[in-house]
């Protein structure tokens, strides 16, 4: 039985997120957070129906690259480059902020006596999660407007830079990170994904343009060029996956049968990947036992986590001449976290400078800012949808293709 | 780097079984051949690139359960009901001519002095993989003829007869095993199916009927129920899961959003589940230190594997007043083994009835069989492709507007 427990727990996990999503979209919240409910309420913090197995961090995992894909192949390429240097400032202030205020709040707590240990709980809270407000503002329809181009492209550069403090200050702590190696190692990503894109222009991009049917092969082929980056990006330059993943999107965004390729990468993202990547963050959450000053610091860590990314990235994008309106959706769309701090929790627990007891913190944050952020979002754009009308840049005409042909199918056969 | 390593495995996976399909078709072969070579040429038995991991395993049982989904989902449900009789008739003498040839075979080698073990290869034999005819007849666009339907009946019928011998034979050798209790619980079974057909009848299906947009949720709970049926057959009933998957499709079949959830499931198939399980079935084959002896046997157990199918079910076809052609076609398509063939021996060997250098002869000769079986199936089918014209079965106009929503989904944006 035990050999096929896997099956069950899709089916689980497929059918809660589902109906929750439809039940949290009834009452005006993004589906997502019911997605992220399912997995409170079905794993260990709840119910304890289902626990994270090699199979749902494999599957989830997947579910984030493709997410990250997705978004990729989404984003518009030529207001990235236009935009570049205004989300590398949002980006920088997005990382400073936290970086001081977790510092500082871990300091009045005295969560440690050591400097670096304090400073760690600033480090992790650096991070931002992209996927969330990705798949928030999907739902909103908003992720190709100059706002949510601004929120993928400095969430994109803030991985990178929260990469350089965490190797930088892991290196105070432990003399087997090198510096030196780690910027090289950077340096060596940037080349790559350059030599990638020479590759696609140059060959992939004309045969693929040459062909009008059979468009099956350039999903598969797509799909295998963003598994290949994923995977070199951790495994030979140490940096995140997703951010392999993005640039793999990047890079295929303006091929003739583009949206071809994202709607099928969308099909079997919400048929499987999706619903288990977002049930399997909930899934993270363990009830343990909680000191009183434990949990006041979880709560500030919760406010100061979300209050700090919006300060830092409000007052950057105002600097970059960005509407009030939109700098107020930037520094919303930066706060939540996800799995980069939680894996930058547990790379500081390995090398013994965050203690079990402030993980527990950093995944109720994590978890918190991910219900936090895609609401207040959703509100935001409410609010003010009016404002907003002539916002779209020129991925919307693709956009509305892509909208076409998810219509098609589902039209196609009621007609014949 | 070995955390990630799955990332690379599927990208290798996938690329290759596409390039290698992509070719095989070019020289008229069928697409599903390549994909097996590619296992074969990644695996152990040549390059020793990837190896049979968990997460490998798991994806490619979730693929041949989809695969069986939608077969299911594409079956013409009221001609499985008019010729059950028949399909019976098929699937019976497939087993029982296999099964003594099988057995007569291993006497003839003396692979063991004990009538056990010489008849367990007969029960070995028996079994029927669908898979890779399913494919096939998919590829050809004959799945919803009348020979496609009886191939799949009686495999299915096969499986289930299979099953009850290989509990006989098992009792025979093991006193834990319970004729009467795997009896009750193949009752068991037929009861369950008739619960869910009933559930999905008088709830479901009003309910989908009713609605027309937001068809993604009604994807998400087909699959769903695929998932669940799968594993309560496996873990309730000990019935192999793509039966219940099988079953599933089956009684969503006629519904009104039944082509929409069968594209999106063949939009995963194809992307990611297929090409896996069509993989891992090569990935199983390993270069074994082989006596003459155990050389001719297996090439014994593939003439006899793959000739004893064809007379069983031909002739049954016959009597079953199919024509000649119809009864060569029915025959070929019968004669493939895969998975069931597989968890046989291997529930053999964990008897001690099944010595360890047999089962690398089964191996070889369920990959041959896939092989043999496809290529056979297009052969005969396109010699004789002008006989058959009108051949088609009531479910051509659902199978039409299929065709439809994949060709309005890849020219809708061309024409924007």
């Amino acid at each position: 039985m035990e050999k096929y427990r896997f099956l069950l727990d899709l089916a689980l996990i497929l059918i809660s997120t589902k109906l929750l999503g439809m039940l949290t979209r009834r009452i005006q919240l993004p589906q997502v957070v019911g997605a992220l409910l399912a997995g409170l309420i079905l794993g260990p913090a709840c119910l304890g129906l289902i626990s994270r197995t090699g199979f749902i961090e494999n599957i989830s995992e997947i579910g984030v690259i493709v997410l990250m894909f997705s978004a990729g192949l989404e984003t518009d390429i030529s207001e990235l480059k236009k935009s570049g240097g205004a989300y590398f400032v949002i980006a920088l202030f997005g990382v400073a902020v936290p970086l001081v205020s977790g510092f500082l709040l871990a300091s009045v707590f005295k969560i440690s006596d050591n400097f670096i240990e304090n400073l760690f709980v600033g480090v992790i809270l650096t991070a931002t999660s992209v996927s969330i407000s990705v798949e928030t503002l999907r739902e909103l329809g908003k992720l190709s407007t100059r706002t949510g181009s601004a929120i993928l492209g400095a969430a994109l550069i803030d991985d990178v830079i929260g990469l350089i403090v965490l190797t930088v200050v892991s290196s105070f702590a432990d003399k087997n990170v090198n510096v030196l190696l780690t910027l090289a190692k950077i340096a060596g990503f940037v080349g790559f994904c350059a030599l990638l894109a020479v590759l696609i222009r140059k060959v992939l991009k004309p045969w693929i343009d040459k062909y009008r049917k059979d468009l099956r092969r350039f999903a598969v082929f797509a799909f295998s060029i963003c598994l290949f980056t994923a995977f070199i990006s951790e495994a030979v330059f140490g940096i995140s996956d997703i951010t392999g993943a993005f640039v793999a999107g990047l890079l295929l965004s303006d091929t003739k049968h583009t949206p071809y390729v994202l709607n099928r990468m969308n099909g079997a993202s919400f048929l499987l990947l999706s619903p288990v990547f977002f049930a399997s963050v909930g899934l993270r959450v363990e009830v343990h036992s909680m000191t009183l000053t434990l949990l006041f610091f979880t709560i500030a860590l919760i406010i100061v986590g979300c209050t700090s990314k919006i300060v830092g990235c409000y007052t950057a994008a105002r600097l970059c001449h960005y509407t009030r309106l939109q700098s107020k959706k930037i520094g919303v769309g930066m706060m939540a976290r996800s799995e980069v701090a939680l894996i930058m929790a547990t790379k500081g627990a390995a090398m013994g400078i965050v203690a079990p007891a402030t993980i527990a913190s950093v995944i109720i944050m994590v978890i918190s800012s991910t219900i936090i952020t895609p609401v207040s979002l959703k509100l935001i754009y409410k609010k003010q949808a009016s404002m907003e009308a002539n916002e779209e840049s020129s991925l919307v005409a693709r956009h509305e293709a892509k909208h076409k042909i998810e219509e098609a199918a589902q039209t196609a056969y009621k007609h014949s």
